[in-house]
């Protein structure tokens, strides 16, 4: 009987499977390569490098995980929520504006302009996003409270699904043309 | 010592207070009206009648709520999610056409037309839209196991935030011209 | 990696089989019937028709169930409590004598009368019953915040458990001859 | 910022007041004389000696309780269930018959006589028993995991409610005559 | 489905296996001997005898334990601690003394010297220990929140690892000589 | 309502004080700084600056924490554990000897030297350490699933408690005379 309930070894069909407690060793724990630059050659001019349970086996039943974020000048991470995670971040190159918008019905956006050393929390549940509004690469380094976080990427959800979303429901969520529903889904 | 270790009064600046357990009664526990048809004479076509502990004190730390929704023909409830909750959802009257979003990688639309006496899963944290897609009008009833489960429209919270999230920001999200961008906040 | 941990295919001897995440469809996600009356041709005068993990695979994990309860004029839901659930329930049609008993030492009695429209809550683990005090049929309607709420029904569990609990403990508990107890007993 | 979120020094109507950390001492987490034979000169023959968050303050927000129970010859504790807590008794003089009921639709009866050094469980939420089945007197102690566990009779819950549950409702939930009911609602 | 999620009956390479629940009996719920001493004649003078989900496999789920600790005159139950449970502890026979220290930076030893029928709580997470103060053997039973509590003796976790933490980190740690950190080390 | 439950603003006796969700802002959620080196020029040759719900009051409920660590060249951050959090950390500069110690009866150390880049996992409530082994100063940047974590470190809870532990229960518990028990304990 250990602390870690179970640690994957593979994802089946019907779940997980558990390596032998006996044979887990020091690099069941751990990952190599945060240090490295993301390529943020991309629309958004941002490359996310995760580590979660995903990367790090041991982290399941274990609550926690890392994210590397880069940014190229001007570059975005597009509005966005974790399902499962607050997330707090800091700057550890250049200067970010970041914000998330509370809930029905205030909706008010909590936003600021972060400097190298500057931390941050989007609370779970909540959009937020990032953008880089310096004339140099930004990094940061974010914890998020699930070894699991998820991503859900609004432009993604709401226009990119496969298969979409009724245009014309979209055209009321947004107040717009079905035109420029279609227009949008058409990027996705 | 009862059951429900705080049963809300008042919302105060630091906190809530609570109700006497020997002054609690049934009315405490109680809400009526949920049979009464909301008004759907709006944009969306849509009225939404919650009954969660702003309305029932006594649910405070009972992780449950209910909610009615009426849809004019064609009604639709756009695009949104719960942070906090699954929503079970049975159709009363009318049919309807229901749809959730998986996360990121895959953005699966997993949708469904409901008829009367169907029941549909919103996972939760999961963007998701009811649209009534009869000639009459339509009824739900949805249990939530939350008393408290949050609603974040995503209309409301990438183009209706206050203030703005910027301009260019959701042009990069969207993929489409800045202009558009404006219009769409416009019109929130 | 989806929202939902393991959509049940299967109960097993040694567990449960998960679904592959990729083959998952909305008919995982959904149920038929819950407008159908149910049949309430017994002693009680009432049926139940739950709509639980058992009757929707994608429930599991996912916190929540709904229930629909038909009774015949006078029919009666006995006192029973579920173990690991709130339950929150609306009045479709008729009126209904509800009540819910607090725990020692106060063993107050909360009840209510509802009508059409009213909602109640039953706290988590407390004994509740409903009644039909009209003379025409009457429908319910319930969220529970488990997708598997279970059911301790008191008289089955006290005097209908298999084998019986000894005589002379049930006529300590409720201080009556024995042989009042034995007739009980008969009778589940 | 200690271990223990608030040290309870008083129930108030609107909550409880916390204890400042710096003034915590010994005493706030011990209790004296579990050692002290209960008084079972009473129609069950049995004494319960609890030691929950009412008797050691500093046990709020822990999850543990203790308790000791003495048994007369043939003395009882009668059904009963902690809607808060699974039970792991221990028979430190005498044996006992305990049982168990689990919930519908089986009911089965899991029960064993136990002798001095038996340990057995009771489940969460499952209704129980204990007697005494020698000549001598009887004691044991459990653990039970809440620092408030509840404790729900069910005779006081279902015949001693104050005011009573409808004779009818209870004839049916039995399948007895009104008076049978109401002389045992009469014993309470 | 039943109250108990999954009756552990093996454990294996890739996690457990469950019972069926149709063949749960009594046995599964219990176990014998706690009211045998355990075997004091070690260098500590104690000797502890768990009843946590390896003893009961029924406890799986159920997040509650018990452990009985004989002491010989002046045995120690050295400093350790449950990652996963508060304790709380009751003395059967003779006279303890125990303690427990708070966390950085306070530091503080809450300590007591315990008679027979006291009840003290060592609260989740923090280092406690026990010592017999008294010339005659000593007793306690414990109730602890959770299947499997855990143990960390501080000596072994510190001192006695497999393969050694390095002198020189715990010279620092306890700022001494790293003769003396390994003559310690040399005992486990 | 909002989604962070009470926002601090003080500690005062009987609890905490919450901000009006009103008065909420950017400011409540950052901390700035995290990017200055702190002072290692102490015995151990580490410095720790965190950021828990002490540092950002809005933390409060959202169960994540940043901690940077700066370590002298052979700097040291002794043995200790987090009671409430698992800890995820990354080596901003330098190379670091890491490691954590398994529960009874194993005691497995599993450590790594990690390089610029690398991430490792210490399990909730397991003794870890790091230690510099390069001829620079090092930074490790760290997330932890608690918005107050807890730290308890080995040698203060030990040897430097306020009081003392008694000298022959640590004696025991090392298997050292007390004359070194004594050493260490003038050390603290």
């Amino acid at each position: 009987i250990v602390e870690f309930a179970c640690l994957l070894i593979a994802v089946k069909l019907n779940g997980f499977a558990c390596k032998n407690p006996a044979w887990v060793q020091a690099n069941d724990f751990s990952f190599s390569g945060l240090h490295n630059p993301g390529n943020t050659g991309n629309p958004f001019g941002s490359a996310i490098t995760p580590v979660t349970v995903a990367q790090i086996p041991a982290l399941n039943t274990l609550g926690i995980s890392l994210v590397r974020i880069d940014y190229a000048p001007w570059g975005v991470v597009v509005p966005h929520y974790h399902p499962r995670a607050t997330e707090i971040i800091t700057v550890i190159e250049g200067s970010l504006e970041v914000g998330f918008v509370t809930s029905n019905p205030d909706n008010r956006l909590i936003s600021k302009t972060l400097q190298k050393g500057d931390v941050f929390v989007f609370p779970v549940g909540l959009v937020h996003f990032q953008r880089n509004v310096g004339h140099m690469n930004a990094v940061t380094i974010s914890g998020l409270n699930s070894q699991n976080p998820g991503v859900i990427t609004i432009g993604n959800a709401v226009f990119g699904s496969k298969p979409d979303i009724s245009t014309d429901i979209l055209a009321k969520a947004f107040q717009v043309d079905k035109n420029i529903v279609q227009q949008i889904q058409g990027k996705f």
